[in-house]
């Protein structure tokens, strides 16, 4: 690999996240999904961005409701909607058939589409001669926007934290959420920064850094959280683990481009092995941090941890104070599980911001 | 970042580098470049693959010579060339306009062309219809194959060898290329595998890593050293440097998916800053040694480091050896420069297939 002046990203597909922001409100789309466990960027949507959601739609047959108010693509349009998001996966990641003619009708009611998998809604042909003949746009959020240039190294003013964690899958999006507006709620001048499909729909704009090619990563993560005033934060969302056998690459380039001034290390209380690598035990949250830390330092050498997001979902409430404090003494830091609230999270909180 | 099933990279333009190998002998083209500097994958070829490269051909002006014969498209293809390749890179890593002529007498003469840069050839009207007439491929090894998968992390059978770098363009392709020649030598068998634009046209195929979107790095690295023989070799050619600002994830992918028994560590003789940026000290070879075992145990438990690769080129032969020798003694372990050869070099083949 030769350095390259000048060299940025080529785009080979029109990119449709360019401009930034997404064309809000939502109507959130469920297609015919009978498994809750595949509609989680619909309760992201409906967890973290209420005000930009104004229903929801599915195929006859669906199982799962985001709890939204259901309503046509018609009735969206005239509720104020300018898109309707594709709220869910499914198993193989593609769209399937059965989706199209609810998809279509979105486009003729006047709403764009908006998608997150790594299949492409302009791919489809039948959307896009649609949406073409409609004049509608077709978004998809995992097309990273053009021209990402490789990264530069160099250090930018402002504060940054980014959410590391032990594996996938277990808090690190919803951790950065909840400390966001935490921060905010002190008064702060702070941004969510997203990297995944999910986040971006939720914060209305981020670069998708699974889906860009591995030389620009650790410079679309440096786009991705520009120079800002000294005291502004971007809190941003991490992906993966240093330790992933898929995805540590990713995890490094998120590290080194963001150049965080503090991480918080995100896992799942009693989860032992990888997600869907049975055999592949998970690193300590110790060894997360000293790597983290390590590898970090090469961007900011003032790189600091300010504590553990624990995610005790699996517990009850008691059970699972008793975890978070018993966690904090052993390791001797902050921990707290951020959608419990509570004392805990002040401290991180507070550690973040010492 | 969620875990997906039967989630393959999409690949957004036609795959032009997909049957594996490429269309050889070559005919290189070296364009209207004065610089030398700018030869680098004509030069490789020559050096590497004599027996794939029939003659050069250059546009009036240019000032760089590979050395082999001049002839022009319609010579070569009576020489028997199947395809032109593009031996240089511009300074803005485009395809200028003054090439085209050129460009489009090789099609008209019946060869292929063959592009390493990140600008596509098939991105050039002009190329593609004049290709599509005369039914030319235009073939960009830049272009990842189709259908990576995510990595599975489960260890393959047969031996692997990966060079690691204390920094790009310091001889982890040389010293790959010369292991695997040694290796040949001492009646092993042995692939020599490629994840860079010039290695590709070296090897005739291979995987550009760095043109891969980031989930599916560690993927890519997996099908480039499928499982083998047991006492099959895979040397695999390494990317960028784990300290790396830009492109350490690209090389965390490749340690991880290549999952090697041994590493050879690289390293330019006096090199202190990473290449092009200045402010930035390179890690030290022991550095590089610790960080890469540390990371590679990850998916090889059993990983271990052989030596160092050290490039001398600036130094004269006496000089040189006393620095290998040096370093050999401080490092305590086997230290060759892969182009002077010698006992050093045997001696780090050796610790290689220890």
């Amino acid at each position: 690999m030769t350095p390259e002046t000048n060299h940025r990203m080529p785009s080979a597909t029109p990119p449709s996240n360019e401009a930034g922001e997404l064309p809000q409100p939502y109507l959130l789309f469920l297609g015919d999904i009978v498994e809750p466990g595949y509609a989680k960027t619909a309760f992201g949507l409906r967890d973290w961005a209420p005000e930009r959601c104004v229903g929801e739609f599915a195929c006859d047959g669906a199982k799962v409701s985001a709890g939204l108010a259901p309503m046509t693509p018609e009735q969206a349009r005239s509720a104020g909607a300018r898109s309707m998001v594709i709220g869910v996966a499914n198993p193989g990641g593609l769209i399937p058939d059965g989706w199209l003619p609810g998809l279509l009708q979105a486009l003729e009611a006047g709403l764009d589409l908006v998608g997150g998998m790594h299949a492409r809604l302009h791919e489809i042909a039948v959307l896009r001669e649609s949406a073409a003949r409609l004049g509608r746009r077709l978004v998809d959020v995992r097309e990273p926007p053009r021209g990402i240039p490789v990264a530069s190294g160099r250090k930018r003013s402002g504060k940054r934290l980014l959410t590391v964690g032990t594996d996938c899958a277990l808090g690190k999006k919803y951790t950065a959420l909840v400390l966001a507006r935490a921060f905010e709620r002190r008064g702060l001048d702070v941004d969510f920064r997203a990297t995944g499909q999910t986040g971006i729909l939720i914060a209305g704009r981020g670069i998708p850094l699974d889906a860009v090619v591995c030389d620009f990563a650790a410079g679309a993560a440096e786009a991705l959280s520009p120079a800002a005033g000294a005291q502004h934060w971007d809190v941003i969302e991490g992906q993966g683990s240093l330790m992933h056998p898929a995805y540590a690459g990713v995890s490094l380039a998120l590290l080194h481009g963001s150049q965080p001034d503090v991480i918080v290390v995100c896992h799942e209380h009693g989860r032992e092995h990888v997600l869907g690598y049975p055999g592949l035990l998970l690193p300590s949250i110790e060894e997360t941090i000293d790597l983290a830390l390590r590898l970090g330092r090469r961007t900011n050498p003032s790189i600091r941890c300010a504590g553990v997001s624990l995610n005790t979902a699996a517990l009850d409430p008691a059970h699972a104070q008793r975890v978070i404090a018993a966690e904090s003494e052993r390791l001797g830091c902050a921990v707290a599980d951020p959608m419990r609230g509570g004392l805990a999270l002040d401290r991180l909180v507070e550690e973040c911001l010492a």
